[in-house]
C-alpha cells in the first residue's frame, strides 16, 4: 500500500458507543484502533484493542503513544493523560480546542472572538458574580456548569435572584454560566472537520429535537441550503481559530430571522451526525479518522435524505424496560438499526436507529411512523 | 432490548476479510462473532473474537458451539467441523447445502433437479469418462476441479481429447466437470438469504466483469428489471429446494436471448455483493447475520447506482508492488475505501473501492475513471 493508505493505529481515549463507530469506520481504511477505557464493558472492545485501565494509567497512556495519532470521544479528559501523551504522540483534537471546549465559559468567549454568535451570558464562578447577572440577561435564563454537562445534566432554569443562587448552591457552587434565553425557532448543528495541514471538509446541516435533555431525533433532508452555508462559515471560522485537528460539531439556535447562534461545541462525532452511517456517504466516523491522521478528507453529507432516531433507556409504570417495536422498525423501509452493545437503564443511550428515503416528504412521513415505534 | 435483538453471538468458520467484514455489519445489530482461523494476521482478528487454531481444533470448534448459530466464509469447511458442530449448534448454510455448493459435479446436479439451466457438463470422476465427454459438448470445453477451485484457478480450457487428457493427468485426475462453452454475452450475479422458518429476500442483480479469472468490477444500475426478476426466481427455486438456511449468491451467464444459466453457488456472501455496503441500503454482510440469527430480513437492494472495483496485489515489470493512486481515488465524488489488512501479493484481493453516484450514467463515466487509477 502507498503512503497514504499504509497501516496505521488510531489510539482513542474512552471506548463507548462513539470509539466503537470510531473503530468500525476506521477498520476499512486499514487502520486498528487502540481504546483506553476503564469499563470493562465497553462497547469498544468488540473491534478495538482495549486497554481496560483508568484514563490516566501510565502503560496504557504508554501504549496509545505509540499509535500514529491519539483521539478521543468525551472532551473530560484529565489533563494528566494530555501532559503524558502530548510530545509523544499527535493528540487531535489538543490541549488548545479542548480549554474552549471543555469548558463553558471559556468555549462562548472563545466563540465570541472567532466572530460566532451566542446567547447573551454571565460567568458565574464567585459569591460576586451573582449579583446583577439574571437583570442584564433579560431577568431570565438558564444556570449550566462549566465542566462536565451532558444531555442536560447540570442545569437549572431561574427566573429571579433567588432562583439563581439557589440553583447556584444545588449544582455546588462551582464554576457556571448563566445563559439568557434564546428565542429560537429549531436546534441545528454542523460538523466540521480539519487536517493538521490545514484541509477543511463539512458535514450535513441537521435538524435536532432534544426531548428531556437528551437528542430525540435528528433530520438531514438537503433542503436547508441558507442556513447550511451559514453554519459552515462559522464552523470555519471557529475552526481556523481555534486551530482544529480533527473533527467538531457545532450546536446552533436558528433565531427566528434565520440567524444561527452556536449553542455549545463538541470537539468530535456527534450523535447529530450518526445519521451519516446509512444515507450513502461518508460517515462523520470515518471523517474524525481521517482528519486526525492526516487522510484526504472528503464531505460527509449523505446522497439520501435521512434521519435517525435515539433509543433511550425507558422505564415503564411498572418498572420494566419499555422496549421498541423492533419488528415494526425492521418492516418499515429504510430502517438500519445500530446497537451499543450496553445494558438497558432508564435514560442511558442505548442505541438508535438510521432511516433514509428516496426524498425528504417520504422521510418526514417515514419518521413519524419510526418515532411511534421508539418510546 | 426484546427478544429480536437480545445480545447475540455469531460463529464464522474462517477469519478473512468476509469475515471481517461480516463481524463489522454484526456489530451495530448487537451481535457479538467469534471466528475460527488459523491464521493469526487473519482480518476479523480485528472485530471478532479470534480462535487461533486450525478448523478441526476440538476447543475451537466447542467454543464455537456455544454460540447462537455458525456460518463461514468459504464452503471448503473440513467435514469433521461439521460433525462437531451439528447438532451442537445451528450450523447455515449447513451439510445439506454446502454438499451441492462445494462440489462442482453435485452442485450442477441440484441445480438441474431445482429446474435451473446451466452449461451443458460431462463428470469426469474416471478414465473411462473421458471417451466422447468433449464430443457430446461440441468439442471444446473447460475442465474444472469438483472441489476447490477458486478465482480461476483448478481450471483448464480444452479443445480436442488429447488437451482433456493433458489437462486431467495436469489437474491431478481429481474429480472435476468438464463444462461446455456458453456463447454468454454478460456475468450477473443476484444473493439470496433465507431464514431457517422460510423468510426469502433479495440482493440487487449486479453484472460482473472478470480479469485473469479474478472479479475486476461489479456493477448495479437499478436497470436491469427483466434479469433481476428471472435471477430472482431462479434463486427463490433453489434455495427453497435446497433447504437453505442463511445465504447465498449465484452467478450466472446471460445468454445472448436473455436466459439466465447459472454458473456457480457460493453459500455465502461475494465479492459481487460487496457494493451494497455503501449504497444507502442494507449491506449482503447484514444480510447473512440476520439470516443465519433467524432475525427479520430485509432485501438487500442499494437505493443508489453503485459500482465496485477490487483492489488486488499486482507487481510491476520491476517486481514492484504496483500502487491504485490513492489520492485520485478520494478526490472522485462517491469513492469509499474497504482495505482487509493483508500484506501484498501478486493477485491476492487486498480491497475494494465502492463507488456511489446519484444516476446509472455518473456511475459509468466515474467508474471508467475509477478503473484507470487501480492496476
Amino acid at each position: 500500500m502507498s503512503d497514504t493508505f499504509s497501516p496505521r493505529t488510531l489510539g482513542i481515549l474512552g471506548g463507548g458507543q462513539l470509539a466503537q463507530m470510531l473503530a468500525l469506520a476506521a477498520i476499512p481504511l486499514g487502520v486498528r484502533v487502540v481504546a483506553l477505557e476503564p469499563d470493562p464493558q465497553a462497547g469498544a472492545r468488540l473491534c478495538a484493542e482495549h486497554l481496560c485501565v483508568p484514563y490516566t494509567d501510565p502503560a496504557g497512556l504508554a501504549r496509545l503513544a505509540k499509535c500514529d495519532a491519539v483521539t478521543l470521544e468525551f472532551e473530560n479528559v484529565p489533563l494528566e493523560a494530555l501532559d503524558f501523551l502530548e510530545g509523544r504522540v499527535p493528540v487531535r483534537p489538543g490541549r488548545g480546542l479542548l480549554a474552549h471546549s471543555k469548558h463553558r465559559a471559556r468555549e462562548k468567549e472563545g466563540l465570541r472572538a472567532a466572530g460566532a454568535g451566542t446567547a447573551d451570558f454571565a460567568v458565574i464562578e464567585a459569591e460576586s458574580d451573582l449579583a446583577g447577572a439574571l437583570a442584564q440577561l433579560g431577568g431570565q435564563g438558564i444556570l449550566k456548569t462549566s465542566e462536565l454537562g451532558y444531555d442536560g445534566k447540570g442545569q437549572r432554569r431561574v427566573q429571579s435572584d433567588a432562583e439563581l443562587r439557589a440553583a447556584w448552591d444545588d449544582l455546588g457552587r462551582v464554576p457556571c454560566v448563566l445563559e439568557g434565553l434564546v428565542p429560537f425557532t429549531r436546534e441545528v448543528s454542523l460538523g466540521v472537520a480539519r487536517t493538521a495541514s490545514g484541509n477543511l471538509a463539512f458535514g450535513p446541516l441537521v435538524e435536532n429535537v432534544h426531548r428531556d435533555g437528551i437528542l430525540r431525533t435528528s433530520v438531514y433532508t438537503g433542503g436547508d441550503q441558507r442556513a447550511e452555508a451559514q453554519a459552515r462559515e462559522i464552523a470555519r471560522a471557529v475552526a481556523e481559530a481555534w486551530g482544529l485537528e480533527g473533527l467538531m460539531t457545532l450546536e446552533f439556535f436558528e433565531l427566528p430571522g434565520g440567524e444561527l447562534l452556536v449553542n455549545e461545541v463538541a470537539p468530535r462525532v456527534h450523535n447529530s451526525g450518526h445519521l451519516t452511517q446509512d444515507g450513502g456517504g461518508v460517515s462523520q466516523f470515518a471523517a474524525q479518522v481521517r482528519a486526525v491522521l492526516g487522510l484526504p478528507l472528503q464531505g460527509w453529507k449523505p446522497p439520501l435524505p435521512t434521519a435517525m432516531v435515539n433509543v433511550v433507556g425507558v422505564d415503564g409504570l411498572d418498572g420494566q424496560a419499555l422496549e421498541p417495536d423492533w419488528g415494526a422498525i425492521d418492516a418499515l423501509p429504510g430502517t438500519q438499526i445500530h446497537l451499543y452493545h450496553k445494558a438497558h437503564r432508564q435514560g442511558r443511550k442505548l442505541g438508535h436507529v438510521n432511516l433514509t428515503a428516496p426524498d425528504a416528504e417520504t422521510l418526514r412521513s417515514r419518521l413519524a411512523e419510526l418515532e411511534r415505534l421508539i418510546p
